[in-house]
Order: C-alpha cells, then sequence, then structure tokens
C-alpha cells in the first residue's frame, strides 16, 4: 500500500472508529445525548458550545424544552419486557411525553409506529411539537403481541433548559466563508447523522493544520431548530458567507449525490460538480428542492445563501433510512475515507479559484524567452500544460474565475490552477482586486423579512 | 353517466346545435351574413354590435364596401344549371364583382377555382380587394363541362355600408384583460370559424356568471380587416392586455396544438402550455410565424400583443381545410367540450396564477403549530400537499408567479395554487404589488410607428 | 458546362496555378522567401508592402532579425551528400544558426528531426526564436545513416534587416471593416498556407471590382509575429473591425470547419454558420479554443475582435500537416473554387445583412394594392417568396438584423434578404440609423492592458 493511500486508510479506520464510539449515545434536538456527542467531538477540535434557552423565539420558532429519557418499556401484564429502550434507542419516538399505564392493545395501537414492509426493522419517529408519546418497534414483534392489554412505561422529562450547537470558526486570510452544517440530533443511526459528524470533524483538523485562504466555519446542530437558531443570531455573518454545504449521509457505498443550492448556478454547485465530474466515479447532480436537510433554512427566499448539500445515498431513498438498519455496519471505513476526499477537493478548489487579469492583454506573451514554451515548434501534438497556459492567457480577463477556464477549456481545475501559478510567477497574470467570485454573494442577502 | 360529464355532454350538442344554426348564413367580411351571425350570438351574450362606415382608414388599410350576394349560377345556353349558389354558398367566390354575360369555356376557365386532387370537393375562395367575379367547383364538374358557351350571372352589389363587429367586455375586479379573438367571415365552413364563435360564446356564457379577478374582452370580427379595425380605433385599450388567445378549428378531433405569441415566452404561452402538458393527451406547441388568423396583426412589431393561437388541427394542415368537406360532419360535439374545457381551465390559471412573496422569508415557517404539518416526522413519503406548500413557502420571493413555482416543483398549478390559498390564509405569504404578472405586459406597447 | 461553371472551373485552375508558382519559393517570418512571395501577389493585387525593422518592439515581442539561407547539407565525410535542402526547403529548421562541422552520429541524432510514424515524409519544423540548427529529414533515410560521422553545413545568415508584410484596404461606402487574414511565412507546403494566399487573392480581385458597403482589410503576413506587428502598429484601426477571418487550409477536398471567434456568438460566427448551413455539404463548426493560427492574437482578451477561422481540414488533424505530404497534388482546383466560392457568399451576406424596421409597424400592410399579393386567397399554400416578406415584416422592429430574421424563419438568407430589397421599395421597411449590426462590435475594443 502507498503511503498515501496507507494514511487514508487508517482515517478511514478512524473515522469509523469515531462512529462506533458516538453510536450509542441517544441524542436528540436537545438534551445530554446532544451535548455528550458535542463534547466527545470538542476533544478533537476546540469546537465551541453554545448554550440556547428554551423559550427563546428564533423567528417563527421557539426553542423547545430540553428532552430527556431514562427508561421506556412495554411489558406484559406479568412484567415481562416486550421492547426496551435499553435494547435500542429508537424505541421512543424522540420528545414523547411520560406515560406509566396500562392500555389495551388497541389503545397502544394509536401510539405504536411499525414498518409492515420492512418487518424485522424499528423505524424512527420524532414528535418534537407533537406532546404526544411514542413507541418504534419491529412490525414482528407488534404482530406477535396478542395480549388484550399492555403497561407502558416512558421515563422522560421535558422541561425549561437549553438548546446546545457546537461551533469551530477557523479563520482564513480573507473573511469570506465557508459554511458547513452537520446535523447531531438523531440517535442510534449511522449514515443519516454521525457519517456526517465524522468526516466535517475530520475535515476540520484539516482545515484547521491547512494555510487557508477563506475562511471556515463549521456548525454541529440539531436539525432545523439548531440553524433556525443559528441564522436568528448571525445574520450578520451571511453577507461574509461565499460557500456552504450541509454534509449528511456520507458513509454508505452509495454514488456521490450533490444537491444543488436554491440558486442552482452558485460557485458551490458548479465547484461540486466540476470535482465529481474530474473523479472518474459515478455520480449525481440533483436539483434543489426544499425537502432534506438544514438546506432548506440556509435556502429560505430572504437568505438565499449559496448552500448546497453533499450526500452519497440521499436521504429517504435507501431502505435503512430511518430504520434500525442504519447501523455500524451500513458505513464503511472506505467510504468515510473517499467521501472526506472529495470535500478536501472542494476545499481545495475553492481556495485556488480566483479571477485574474493579464497584465497586458493584448496578443499572445512570448513564452519562449521565459521558458515556459518549447524551442521548436511544428508538431501537432502539445502537451496539456502548454495548452492549458493559452488557454488562460487568453480568457484571463478579468472576469472569469480559473473555474470558468477550465470549464470552457474541458480540463480538470488543477491543470488551468497550475497554468495560473506559472503565469502568476512569470507576472503575466495578475489579480483583480473586485472581481473575486468568492464575493459574488455579498449582495445577496436581502432584508426582506 | 355522473352528473358533470353529463353537464359537460349537453353543452357539447348545445353547442354543435349552435353550429348547425349559423352554417347556412352565407358570411362574409362585411354583409347581412355576418350581420346576422352577430345578431344569432348576441341572442346568447350581451354582445355589442359596431359598424364601422366603408371607406374609413384603418392603419394601412381601408373599410371596404359592403358585398351583397342574392344568387348566381352557372347556367348552359338551354338554361339548365350546372353551379348554383343557393346549393353551396362556397360556390361564388367572396366579393365577386356581378356578371351576367354568355362567356366560352375558355373565358370561364379563368374565373373558375377546382381542386383537381379533390375532385368532389368545392373550394373556399375569396378575392375581397381583386374586383373580379369568380366560381367555385367540383373538379368533376367542371371536367363533365364540355359546352363551348355557358352563361354566368351573380347577382352582387358592392356598395357603401359598413363592416360589422362584435365585442363583448367583462369587467373583473382588476383592468388586466384577456383578449379572446374569433373570426367571423367565412360562409359555411364548420371547424374554421363556426367552431370557434360557438366555443367562445359559450366561454363567455361561463365567465358572465363567474367572479373574475381579471377582465375579458371577446370580440367576433371579420379576419384582419376586422382586427385592424378595432386596433386602430382601441390603442388606448392595447396598455391593459395582459394575455390574449386566437380561437378557430376547434370543432375537430384532432390533438390540441397551441402557435406561441411573437414574444414566445408570454405569460399566456406558458400558461396554455402547461394546461395542456398536464391533461395527459397529445397536444402540439408550435412556434409563431406570421400566417395564420389574427395573431398576425395583434402580433405585428409595433403592437406584438402577448396573443397566441390556441386550435385543434391548424389551418391548412387538414384536408377538409377551406373546402365544403369543412361540414357539419367535420365536427363533434365532444371536440367542442373538450375545446372549450381546455380554455376554461387556462382562463381559470390565468386568475389564480399570482406573484406572492412570504411575510417573513427567514427559514421555514412552523407549520406544526399552524395545523399545517403532520404531528410524527421521520417517514420517508410525504404527501405532494406537503410537498407542494414547501415548494411554495421557498420559493415565494415576490420574483415568482405560482406558475413559475409549479414549473419548478414540477407539479400541477391547481396543487401549487392550492398550497398557496393555505398559505395566504395562514398569513404566511402576502400578494406583492407591484410585481403581478398580469402586468408585465404594460410596458409593451411601443409607439414606434 | 454552363457558363458560370466553367467560369468557376478556370478561378479554380488558375488559382492551383498560382500555387504551383508560389511552391518553390523558401519562406519564414522574414527574408526573400517571403518578400518575394509578396511580390508575385502584388502583381494580382495592389498590395501595400511594408518593413518593420529588426528590433522593433511589437507588444511583447521583437521583430527578429533576417534570416535568409543558400545552402544546407548533410554529407558522408566522403563527401556524398544524403540530406540537400536544394531537394526540399523543408530539410532545414526555419531559422536555424550556420553550422559546418563534422559531428558524430549521436550529437547529429539532437539536431535531427523525423517522423517515425511516416518514416516516408520530412516534417516541418521551426526555431524562429531558438538559435539552434536542426535537419528535418525522412526516418528511412535517418535509420539507412549509419555511419559514425557526418559533415554538417547549413550556409544561413541572421543579420538585423526587416520583416515584410503585404496589406490591401478596399474602402467601402462604410467605414466598419471586415478583416482578412493569412500566413505566409510556411515554406514548400502547399495547403497549409498557399491555399490560403491563393484564395484570399483571389476574393480581393473580386471585392476590387465589387460595389461595397463595408470596406475589407487584406493582411498577407507571417504568421504570430505578423500580426502581433500589424495589431501593435494598428490599433486606431480595431475599433472599426466589425467581422473577420484567418484563412487556412482551404485547398484540401476534406469538408469545410469554422472554428467560431471568442466571442463564439459574433455576426461573423453566425453568417459563416448560416451559410456553411445553406449549401447542403457536410462541415463543422468548432468552438473557439487559443491553439491554431493568427486568431490566437486577433483573439487575445484585450482586443477580443470578432473573427474565425475558415478551413477545409483543421491544422493538426490531417496526416500530411507539417509534413513534404502537403505538396502540390494535396490541393485541387475544385476545393480551392469550393472555397472561394463560399467566401463570396460570406461577403455578400455580410454585405445585405442589415437591420430594418416597418415604417409603421402597426399591423400588416396592405399588400396586394402594392401587387405583393396575390389576388385570389384561400390556397393552402403560399410561395416561400409570399412567406419571406410576412416574416420580414412581422419581424422588422429595428432590433434584428435580416440574418436573426432568416433563421427565426428557418429560411435561407437571400430569400429573407430578397423580401427586405422589395420591402424597402415599396417604403414599407426603412433602415434604422442606430442599429446596424455591423457597428455592434464597436465597443468590444477594451483598454486593458
Amino acid at each position: 500500500m502507498p503511503p498515501d493511500a496507507e494514511f487514508a486508510a487508517s482515517l478511514g479506520q478512524g473515522m469509523h472508529g469515531f462512529v462506533r464510539e458516538l453510536f450509542p449515545l441517544c441524542r436528540s434536538i436537545t438534551g445530554d445525548g446532544l451535548r455528550q456527542t458535542l463534547r466527545v467531538i470538542a476533544d478533537r477540535i476546540p469546537l465551541q458550545l453554545h448554550e440556547v434557552a428554551s423559550g427563546t423565539p428564533v423567528l417563527d420558532w421557539v426553542v423547545p424544552p430540553e428532552w430527556h429519557i431514562r427508561g421506556a418499556r412495554i411489558e406484559t401484564l406479568a412484567g415481562d419486557p416486550v421492547v426496551d429502550f435499553a435494547d435500542c434507542n429508537l424505541h421512543v419516538v424522540s420528545y414523547s411525553t411520560p406515560v406509566d399505564a396500562v392500555v389495551s392493545r388497541e389503545e397502544l395501537a394509536a401510539h405504536v409506529h411499525t414498518l409492515p414492509d420492512q418487518p424485522d426493522l424499528v423505524p424512527y419517529r420524532t414528535g418534537y411539537y407533537a406532546e404526544r408519546w411514542g413507541f418504534c418497534l419491529a412490525h414482528r414483534v407488534w404482530e406477535s403481541m396478542r395480549d388484550p392489554q399492555y403497561r407502558v412505561r416512558i421515563e422522560s422529562t421535558l422541561v425549561p433548559g437549553s438548546l446546545t450547537y457546537g461551533e469551530l470558526a477557523i479563520a482564513g486570510r480573507e473573511p469570506a466563508e465557508v459554511l458547513l452544517s452537520i446535523h447531531c440530533c438523531h440517535p442510534s443511526l449511522a449514515n443519516d447523522n454521525l457519517s456526517g459528524i465524522v468526516v466535517a470533524t475530520e475535515l476540520a483538523r484539516h482545515l484547521l493544520v491547512s494555510d487557508n485562504r477563506l475562511s471556515y466555519r463549521f456548525l454541529f446542530i440539531p436539525a432545523t431548530i439548531g440553524s433556525l437558531t443559528w441564522l436568528a443570531q448571525h445574520e450578520d455573518i451571511l453577507p461574509r458567507i461565499a460557500h456552504g454545504l450541509v454534509l449528511s449521509c456520507v458513509g454508505d457505498a452509495g454514488p456521490f449525490h450533490y444537491k444543488q443550492s436554491r440558486r442552482g448556478d452558485a460557485a458551490i454547485d458548479r465547484v461540486v460538480a466540476h470535482v465529481l465530474a474530474h473523479r472518474g466515479q459515478d455520480y449525481r447532480i440533483l436539483p434543489f428542492s426544499p425537502f432534506g436537510y438544514d438546506e432548506r433554512q440556509y435556502c429560505s427566499p430572504a437568505y438565499d445563501l449559496p448552500i448546497g448539500c453533499f450526500m452519497r445515498s440521499p436521504n429517504g431513498t435507501f431502505s435503512q433510512y430511518h430504520t434500525s438498519a442504519d447501523n455500524l455496519g451500513f458505513v464503511t471505513a472506505a467510504a468515510l475515507e473517499e467521501s472526506l476526499d472529495v470535500l478536501v477537493d472542494v476545499t481545495r478548489l475553492l481556495e485556488r479559484n480566483r479571477i485574474f487579469e493579464r497584465v497586458d492583454g493584448r496578443g499572445e506573451p512570448q513564452l519562449g524567452r521565459r521558458g515556459l514554451y518549447r524551442a521548436i515548434s511544428g508538431e501537432k501534438d502539445q502537451t496539456s500544460a502548454q495548452l492549458a497556459l493559452l488557454w488562460l492567457l487568453n480568457q484571463a480577463d478579468g472576469s472569469r474565475s480559473l473555474l470558468d477556464i477550465a470549464e470552457r477549456a474541458g480540463m480538470p481545475f488543477d491543470t488551468i490552477a497550475t497554468a495560473a501559478d506559472a503565469a502568476l510567477q512569470a507576472n503575466l497574470i495578475r489579480r483583480t482586486l473586485d472581481g473575486d467570485p468568492q464575493w459574488q454573494t455579498h449582495q445577496s442577502f436581502s432584508t426582506r423579512r
């Protein structure tokens, strides 16, 4: 195994180990499971934890009370456990109110969620604002329950407390920011939650030791209410957000999927598409839709941020989605590694993607006397480095980014960026002050509310 | 038969009856046939009849003298009738000058129109500004005419009078108008003329008893000179015309055809295309061309009105076109019904197609507490009503009409419009004052002349 | 043979004769071969020859010393010639420095260029700024050379002198110019050089005796340094250049290729595409790329002129390219003729392509009373002249050129242009003063440098 591959493999294994570590915690949109998850992440990166009190208004919403759960069971009247939260934290509908009662099987049915088509799996259900209680169980178990009555017990509390989220800002040489948003509110689900957390943590570690032009902001948040809370409290930051990604489901073996931002033609949309197109693997670009993860909030009409969603198998499209089968066996070290690799490539492209203009744009410069052109001419074939340099020098007019040029040339971004390095070195191009694509977004935050 | 279908069928039969009633009248671009036709329409809807005197200049044209015809024959010298206007009013070229003469077969040939490829059919020909006389007859009849001489007689008059047209304006709550234009100048042709008249009459009856946001204007006019006359005399109204349709050939069994306005991307172009696309029947969208019906005038460069042409089989594409085979058997009650149904859908879409913006566009609103979202979440599938509401709330930013949103969502307009009704009710969206797509056209009437 | 075809054939034969006349001259980017070539052209058209002194700075370059060559050989030590410039002027790398030495076969190898895949052909190589010497020979010859040492001799001089180019400006009624640029620096290569020269000369002869609306400027120049020199010294002319073509490789039997200007949507791009599309022959449109001929300079970012490249087989795509097989047999009289024919059509279209507007754009004009419409109406079919007139009258709104209208109508340009002539005659349209497409380019020359 070459050293790089070995390093990547060890990264992948490390990430999978991190998934295993986080898996047992019972996360929700508030509470100790979430808080503990963020603390474990903070052991690896300098994450700042923020607490926002229950009852705080955030846009059209209110931060809910904190939910804690100690245990939950369905028992026969003889006291034999039939369903036990201790076995699987999906068994209880998230935010269930406490209950301790003997109920008929009919009454119980109204509180039970199963998957008749996947009778061995436990579904994942939530009822954050429902003020109800409920159990999730395998349909086969439900069918085997023939007693006329059962005892149900949920030892939960819903009390004023706070919503917790983690934030890590990595300052670059320029204020323009890349936002990375990861939801952390799902209990024992490996792909839909933990894969995003561990890949983002590793990406942050990579960026923390890099010399970055752009600034990066990682948000580890409960879905929906977490992003709403952050958005409500940080509107001053929004004009700086030049690009962003929501990360989710990046640990399974499926091909990469990128869901475009609401704009559809933001730089991030083109950057991710370019990176995926040049990997030579199967992938798919999905148009924006207002369902899914926190891009729903970032791309709401008054914000309309240039933020897409990066996934392998998209939410809702794989049979394990929101079931007990989204477990440790469903995510692999290799898939986590590969996802990290794409994201590193994306940030590398964002870092290098600038607008240049020729110092004197009249005619081609004489490359030969600068050692940038072969001495003897006339052959049919030229190297791709040579062609890339000619493309760069022809297209660098202060209006096109290096990615624009790469796409027009039909070449990988890196080839064009390398040509730009050589041309910059030779003083043939210069950076434009006012035309940086990182800043194209700054007018976008309208105050329409 | 369900009541709706029964009602529609009776409508269809009623319309076909109306075609039968109008069929025998000998219409032309002026004269009593036209006037009588408009009066029969006025028995059903409160049509206003206007008379514009012969000799009135209208744009580049002049209103012609009135043409009247009492009879016309080709006879043998023995007095046997060979061709008689009394049998079929297509036999005389419209606007033929009077004649009473014995002519050689050769001389007659220069005044005879036949269809050698359809030897049993009588063609329809006009010579409004030709100051000539002519007969149209079946080619087989012409071939059987072997006498060296015939007597020809046309009892017509061309005298100062007036051009007649009918107008019905139905005021809506808003001044923006939908123009519906129907030509009424063809004699006994059922599809190319009468089908448009009867479907438009029924559509007007429907709109007269509806609560309309938009205003509607029906023009029952002789082709070309009628629309030119109306345009010349109503330039003050043109800035209010937000949408329009020319109706023709809507009674045959062919698939629907919509010919776009000169602009090609006017709201009416997209509305008709959307309605046709969601009917699940075969249809075709044709690009604008400057041949056909009165869209030629409405879409002339200085007017460039957003007016398309709605047809089943387009003019010139069916073998019965402009022949005696375009008769009562060629149009059916079912086809008339279906055409009416499409047009009612088009007006319904126009009525409901508005631009909204979120009252506060930041993040998603909390739908749950408004009863607009299911209490327990986590399932893969959502109802289309739920998805439509999310699309609406994400896209309603004051720049997109409901049709824009429906097209982006890939959903039928009605599903999005229903979501908009719910969101408006819940005070989540509001109407924008200045961005109504009905009014996008108002700058369009240039004064270039 | 009809007279036109006969005339064309004699033109083709004349052009092929001219290729044969120019073939033996040893051209380079400076020197007597180039100068003599231009003088022969000047015998046919009133070409002005310009001399620009060696050492003159031109943009990022400097005019090189003049290169002269009297002879060159590789001999055995016994004095037997192995390779002789007298046999083929491709044998010496252009701009080789003088040499007279005995060298080992290994030393010689570093100065020898062959084509192992085409072992019988002599390649064409240049080293204008390399200050080296070199020989080009058939690979088979090189393989047969087994002596340990050879004597090499190149009798060349590199001395201060001047760069020569030829220019012919043909003034039209309007100042807008069409630039035609032809490189003249290749030695005995028939298609890649001479075909362009002879076709351009013939095109110039045609334009010299035509009544031209546009002005035309022919540049017969050494590639790269020639266009750079002209550009550097004529920046005042650039704002007048409305269209342009680089001509090369127009004598072989391949299908036509048009490489678009850097803009990709310049009028010239659409004009050439239209002409080729309506010839009914195979052809291809290539996107701009910054490799090839002098379009590299004309389309550099600060100039960005609307200049494309017209070819039959493009440079680098045919096996004879830059070898001794690009000889007199590779170009044919018929191919030269056809290329000229396309170029004449292109200039004819440029000449006739204007923007008109209706004198009064309201409704259709009454064509009948102007004799522009048939008297009796009603037939399905109309002549294409009639349809073209209707298209013209509908689209002429001061914003569309005749080519725009032809493309929208799907008709050949000439049909629309003929309709425009009739409409102009009838005073139905007029020319717009400020909207001429010839002038759309005038803002394009930015002073970014």
